[in-house]
């Protein structure tokens, strides 16, 4: 449950409500996922996020699905339950097959295990031969 | 300073001579990494690691790039300093450019951020139109 | 579900009994929080964790609400479901606004961002300027 | 060892000049430190994170140390070497005495704790009287 | 709920069935826990997640307990709600009792609070006297 | 470096001696850990964090090497470089094999794996036979 009340999607602040109607246009969506709804309890900040996501998010030197597959794989680290569903979902809207998630997961479970791994052992950098 | 001795590349155990020698020719390179010394200290678990990462890394449904871009995000997430030097290295090698490589990191920076956020106000999963 | 049956609260165990008087007598409240109850499954440490609690949170050269908001924080950056709903609670009934709640979420994002932005380009601390 | 090569404080770029001399003027110090150096390498990331960093950390509902405390709380949580260091030094900057410190790290660390035991005996959350 | 449907303990696929054969064999039970399920959309990552934990798992220097132990340490430290329910099942059906359970999660949360300690007052590795 | 100045081994404060002493006693050695030395700038938090370590480390139900081991696996979780680096020492001193932590090592790293693979399944409990 929430640990605050969710602000209703028609709530009449302005700084809302441009939001909340532009996360349903870029996102195409005729809802507002429960993320921002509890973020616009601060309008402020709702905004401060949207604006900065919306702006990461975008298609730009890296492509919409590898940026999703990153938001997955950190989000799966961090055992962030609303975000695994919602970038699993957002993955496979984008043409994400259900072979290439196995893959993407199996990476992302391999490099938690070999992060600790180097962690457990201490390992300098290595020195690459023209370094030498 | 690591907390076993590093297993000499030239090491006589077969177990540690073939892994070490398939590192090489695999990665194309002429040493081998300080986080498989290390593991050498165990040769069966040095080769438990190496065939699964072997497997796990090579290009099938998803191509080596994103491959390694996803364990950089993972690596990032979890702050594991040799990870983030070699993976970073390796999308480079790869030829991720700097401008890809600032966007990725932007978006590993962001979900960092928006799990959290997530987290802090326990927001339940959405109910998609289709489900209600 | 819990993984040990929640000790009950008038289990005639002395040392319980004396730590659970104690928790609902400083707390103000007239039933004992389940974390309590389920590290009473082992007595002393129960004990343990009340005194030093106990120690810790009471005002000292830090206020009572600053604390919170530190437990606050602290839970959040751990993703710990329980503590952040009893933790948002208790900044609440300290007089944390809705407003400032929202505030403190946002610097937590924030730093959870920034935290992983440093560790990913492996910044060395800065020199200041009366150290050069 | 940074992963990028860290931007010029005089670097050109009209992006990076303005955020750069915007950190100075903000902070009144008269470097840039590492970590906006590093993020230069992509300027308009770079500038995304400054003005949302200055808008959220400047004094509002919430005062500027109790912020400041929240960030050392969250980047000691994240185990983060280059902001704890920045940030105990901002803290103390503000004020923060020496015992005060003491106890806020004493709280970082009582929480780090009783995060993980409500986490390994899985307690749900409490019903409160009034909810009964 | 599971972020893919979970694959059939009947499923024809020839890797899977001699997977959850061997699982339920090796753990005598008769039933195919569920992350096995989820792992087998994808029958090459399950067979080396499962070849490889039966290989670690299996006594060996260190005995079976111990390793359900460590385990459900890391499981309590990543808070892994799967993992914790599964690794304190496993440890009480090898034998724990409830008041070595007790003591062994005390020691977890203690760790969980020194390592954060540690790292908030960035102190280094200690000179071992033999080593001035 | 330090975020605070080490507490000197021969400060006069009583509670600091007190403790100091108790410390080398304890764990039969002849200078005070880093540390113990950084959380004498605060000496109530000292004392607090030593009588409850050492009550917690003392064997007891649990022998002392598991408990050291059950310490490596949490600090090997968490990176934490400081405790990594004594725990591993510590293990050693109390008997642990070079053959015996490459398997510890190896359930530590196998189990933050199988818990983010867990997570990013969303896998719920089993029910097991006897409750179905």
């Amino acid at each position: 449950m929430p640990t605050v009340k969710l602000v209703d999607e028609n709530d009449p602040n302005p700084v809302i409500q441009e939001v909340f109607l532009d996360i349903k246009a870029t996102k195409k969506i005729d809802f507002v996922p429960n993320i921002w709804r509890a973020l616009a309890t601060h309008p402020q900040h709702l905004q401060l996020c949207w604006t900065r996501l919306k702006a990461i998010m975008q298609p730009g030197a890296v492509d919409a699905l590898t940026k999703e597959i990153v938001a997955l794989a950190v989000s799966v680290t961090n055992s962030c339950r609303y975000c695994i569903n919602s970038h699993t979902a957002a993955t496979q809207k984008l043409g994400l097959s259900a072979e290439q998630l196995g893959e993407v997961l199996a990476v992302v479970g391999l490099f938690n295990q070999m992060n600790k791994l180097a962690d457990a052992y201490q390992v300098g950098p290595d020195i690459l031969p023209e370094q030498k």
